[in-house]
C-alpha cells in the first residue's frame, strides 16, 4: 500500500477552462477554403450546420476558453478521470521506464468522445437546435453524441457505416437506449447515399460516405445541425480537458512526461492528451516528445501528403489543410474503426509539418498483442484504437530498458474494448491481417489532390 | 459545481480489513450438514476443494479479518470505487429522496465479483494450488475469477451454462483473454455432466448443473480446487469491502442511509453493501432498513422455504441452511442470469428468518424500465441484475415523494450492462416476458426438501 496507483482529482479540482493551442503554436494552421472559390471560408459558410459558438471556437486564439457550467455538471458524471501508474505493466516489461496512463474509458460511452459530444450538444441546445445529425464508424462517436444530445432533448440521427451496423449491434443498441435513431450508411435518405448505392448497391459504406450523408442532411434542413467527433479545432479544444487534468495529476505523482503517446484517427484523443503538454513546451521550453500512433494500414501522418483535401468522401465539406491519403482512400478493414480516416486535423497537421510532434505507425497484430498484455497486467481491456498507443508505449519501454533509462511515459487510454472482444477472438485464432499500404496505392490515391487547389 | 456528485476515497483510505457479520448477528446461521450422516461437517470435509484459509473464514467469528497486502495491491486496480449521488435520477423522479449508489461496475470484469475472486485466487495460490474450477452463468463470475487467477498463474477451467456459452460469446472471449478455459455445461468431462446429457442430450444447462461439474472435477483431482462466486460466508465476507467503503463515503457526504438496497442472487453483492450497515444496526442501535431485491421468476426469499438444501443440482455439496425453492427448481430464462439461483446464503437466510432484513421481488419489464431510466439520467448502463435494485429504489423514491419524506437511499450498482445490450433491444421491442412462478410450481419444487433432512 505504499505505492499510489491512481491519482484522482476532486471534482472541485477539475479544470474549468479548455486549452486552445492556437494561442501558442508557432505557425497557425492554414485556413479552410471554399471548394468553389478556393478562398478562405467565413463564419457564414459554416452557419448552416454549426452553432455560432462552435464556429467562434473553431477560429479562436484565446489561450483558455471557459467550459460552461452546464457542461461541467455533465462532465462530473465521469470526470475527473483517473491518472494511473501502470506498475503491473512496468513489472511485466521489466523496464526502468515509469508508465502512466490517463483512463478515459470510464465515461458512459466508454471513451474520450463524450468530452466534446457534451459541449457540442450544449451549444446547439443554447442555439435552439432541436435536431442533429452525425456519422459513426464502429459506433464510439455515435454513442457518445447520443448520450450527450438526450441530456438536452435534441433528436439525433446517426449515419452508421453499414458494415459496422450489421457486425456490431451493441453500439447500435447503446445509441437506441440513449434515444438516437441509427441509419445504415449509405442510405436512401440523402443524395450522397443514393448516388453511392446507384453505383454500388452492396457498398459496405465508409466513414467518408457517412460524413457526406450527415452533412448533406443538416445542410438541407435549416432546423438541423451537424456534429463531427474529431478533426476540427473545436473538437480538439474540448478534448484538452484530458491533458489539463493529466498535467495536475502528473504533479500529484511528482513526475513529468518525457514522452506522450496517443493513438491517431482524426486527432481528438491525441490532441486532448498532448496539447497541454505541447503548450508547456512552447511557453516554458519543456522538451516533452509528443508522438501520434497510427495504423500501418492508414498512414496519413507517416506517408500521406500535406495538402488541402475534403473531410468527406463526396466532397461536401470545405477544403482543409491536412496530412491526407486522399479523400477517396479506402482503408483496410482493421478492427480499430476509429482510426480508419484518410486525413488529419489542421492543427495536428501543422504541428507535424513544423516537426513539433512525431508520428509512427504500427501493424494490427502488434496492437492486439499489446492490448492483450495490457488486459492481463493492468486489468482493463483496451479498444483496438487504444492498443495502437499501447504498442508504441511498449516499444518505448523496451527501448528504455535497452538504454537503461528511467524515462517517464504518458499515454491516453482512450477507450475500453469490451464491445470489441470478437476482434480479440480473431487475434487468438491467428486470423488478423497485417495490412500495409503500398507506395503505388498511395500515389494513386493522392493524385486527385492536385485537382483540388 | 457546488454539488459534489462522486465521493472518492484515496487508496490509503481503502479499508484493510473485511467485516465479519458473524461476530454481531444475534442468531448465528445453522451449520452445514454432511448429506450422508446429516451431521455438521468439519473443515476436513471441505479440504478437498478449498484451501484452509478460506475454510477458516467460512466459520470465523472475529469481527474484522485482515485483507492480505497482495490482495490490497490488486484491489487498487479499481478500488476504492466511487460513491455517487444520483442527482439526475432524483431530478427525473422529482423526489425529495436522496439517492446514493456505490459503483462496483468500474472493476475490470465490470461487476463486484472480483472483490472475492482476487482473495480466493490468492489463498489458493498461497496453498500451492495450480489448478482451479468454477461455474458461471452469463459469465460475470467466470470472467472475474479468470482475471484473478491469471494474476497468480493458476490455470482455471470454467463450466459455463451452455445456453449462455452459445448466446453470450463476449464473456467467453473475456475469460479466454484472461487465460481461462471455458467449457459449455453440461459437458462430457464429468459424471455429473454425462448423466445429464444421457437423460437430455439437448440440455441448455443450468447454474446448478455447472456447479456440480466444477465441484466434481475439483473433488476428484487432489491438485485442483474449486471456487464459488456467491452464497458462502467467506464470499460475502470479501464483498463487505463495498459497504465498508460506503460507510466512510456516506460520512464524507454527511449522510447516512435510511434504507439500503441490493439485488439478490446468492447474496454476495447484497451482503457486501449491507452487512457493514447491519453491523451498525446491531452494535449501535441504528435503524437502517436493508432490502434484498429478487426476480419474481426466482423468488426464494419472498416465497421459498427455510430449509436445508443442496447448493447444486446433482447434490454434491453439503446441505446448507437456506431459503430455497428446491435444488431442482429451474428458473425462467430471464436476462438477469446472475439472479437465477434456487437458494440463498446461510447468513442472509438467517437474517431474513430473524426479520432483520427485508425481501421483495420485481418483474422483468419493470427492471428494464428502471435500467433504461438510469442509463438516460445517470449515464451508466446497468446490468439486468443491478436493474432489480434500481427498480426497488425507484419505487422507494416515488413513495418518498408521496409521503413528502427526504429519506436517504443507498444501493449497490453491482455491474454494468454493456455486454447485455441485446436484452435492452428485446425490452424496446416489447419482447420481454414477465415470468411469475405459480404456487403449484413452488409446492412441487420444494417437495424434495422433506427427504433431505
Amino acid at each position: 500500500m505504499t505505492k499510489t496507483r491512481r491519482f484522482n482529482l476532486t471534482e472541485s479540482q477539475m479544470p474549468r477552462q479548455w486549452y486552445n493551442i492556437m494561442a501558442d503554436m508557432p505557425n497557425k494552421p492554414l485556413p479552410p477554403l471554399h471548394p468553389g472559390t478556393k478562398q478562405p471560408i467565413g463564419p457564414e459558410d459554416l452557419a448552416a450546420i454549426f452553432p455560432m459558438e462552435l464556429i467562434k471556437q473553431e477560429v479562436a486564439t484565446d489561450r483558455y476558453i471557459d467550459i460552461p457550467e452546464e457542461v461541467l455538471e455533465i462532465y462530473k458524471i465521469w470526470r475527473p478521470t483517473p491518472l494511473v501508474r501502470a506498475y503491473n505493466l512496468e513489472k511485466y516489461l521489466d523496464t526502468p521506464a515509469k508508465i502512466y496512463y490517463k483512463n478515459e474509458s470510464v465515461s458512459p460511452a466508454g471513451s474520450h468522445k463524450p468530452n466534446t459530444a457534451v459541449p457540442q450538444a450544449y451549444y446547439n441546445y443554447k442555439a435552439g437546435v432541436k435536431k442533429m445529425t452525425t456519422e459513426t464508424g464502429a459506433g464510439q462517436w455515435g454513442s457518445a453524441l447520443a448520450f450527450a444530445t438526450q441530456h438536452f432533448n435534441i433528436d439525433l440521427k446517426v449515419f452508421m457505416v453499414k458494415i459496422s451496423y450489421n457486425q456490431k449491434p451493441y453500439r447500435k443498441s447503446m445509441m437506441n437506449l440513449w434515444g438516437a435513431e441509427v441509419v445504415p450508411s449509405p442510405s436512401n435518405l440523402t443524395d450522397s447515399g443514393r448516388a453511392i448505392l446507384a453505383k454500388s448497391p452492396d457498398s459496405p459504406g465508409s466513414l467518408g460516405i457517412a460524413i457526406s450523408e450527415a452533412v448533406e442532411m443538416a445542410a438541407k434542413d435549416p432546423g438541423t445541425n451537424y456534429s463531427l467527433g474529431s478533426v476540427l479545432n473545436h473538437v480538439l479544444l474540448h478534448q484538452t480537458i484530458i491533458g489539463l487534468e493529466a498535467l495536475k495529476q502528473m504533479e500529484m505523482a511528482d513526475a513529468y512526461p518525457d514522452v506522450v503517446f496517443g493513438c491517431f484517427g482524426g486527432g481528438s484523443n491525441f490532441g486532448g492528451i498532448s496539447f497541454p503538454f505541447l503548450g508547456e513546451n512552447f511557453r516554458n521550453g519543456n522538451k516533452t516528445r509528443v508522438v501520434a500512433v497510427e495504423p500501418a494500414s492508414c498512414p496519413k501522418l507517416t506517408r500521406g501528403q500535406f495538402h488541402y483535401d475534403f473531410g468527406d468522401t463526396v466532397g461536401l465539406t470545405p477544403l482543409l489543410p491536412m496530412y491526407t491519403l486522399g479523400h477517396n482512400f479506402v482503408p483496410a478493414s482493421i478492427h480499430a474503426g476509429g482510426l480508419r480516416y484518410h486525413g488529419a486535423g489542421a492543427i495536428v497537421s501543422q504541428l507535424l509539418k513544423d516537426n513539433l510532434i512525431e508520428a509512427m505507425s504500427v501493424k494490427q497484430n502488434e496492437t492486439f498483442k499489446a492490448g492483450m498484455i495490457f488486459a492481463k497486467t493492468e486489468g482493463i481491456i483496451p479498444a483496438p484504437e487504444t492498443s495502437h498507443a499501447i504498442a508504441a508505449v511498449i516499444r518505448e519501454a523496451e527501448q528504455a530498458k535497452k538504454e537503461g533509462k528511467a524515462k517517464t511515459i504518458l499515454f491516453n487510454f482512450s477507450g475500453h474494448g469490451i464491445i470489441d472482444l470478437a476482434a480479440y477472438d480473431k487475434y487468438f485464432e491467428g486470423k488478423l491481417e497485417d495490412h500495409e499500404v503500398t507506395d503505388a496505392e498511395i500515389a494513386e490515391s493522392v493524385k486527385e489532390l492536385q485537382q483540388l487547389v
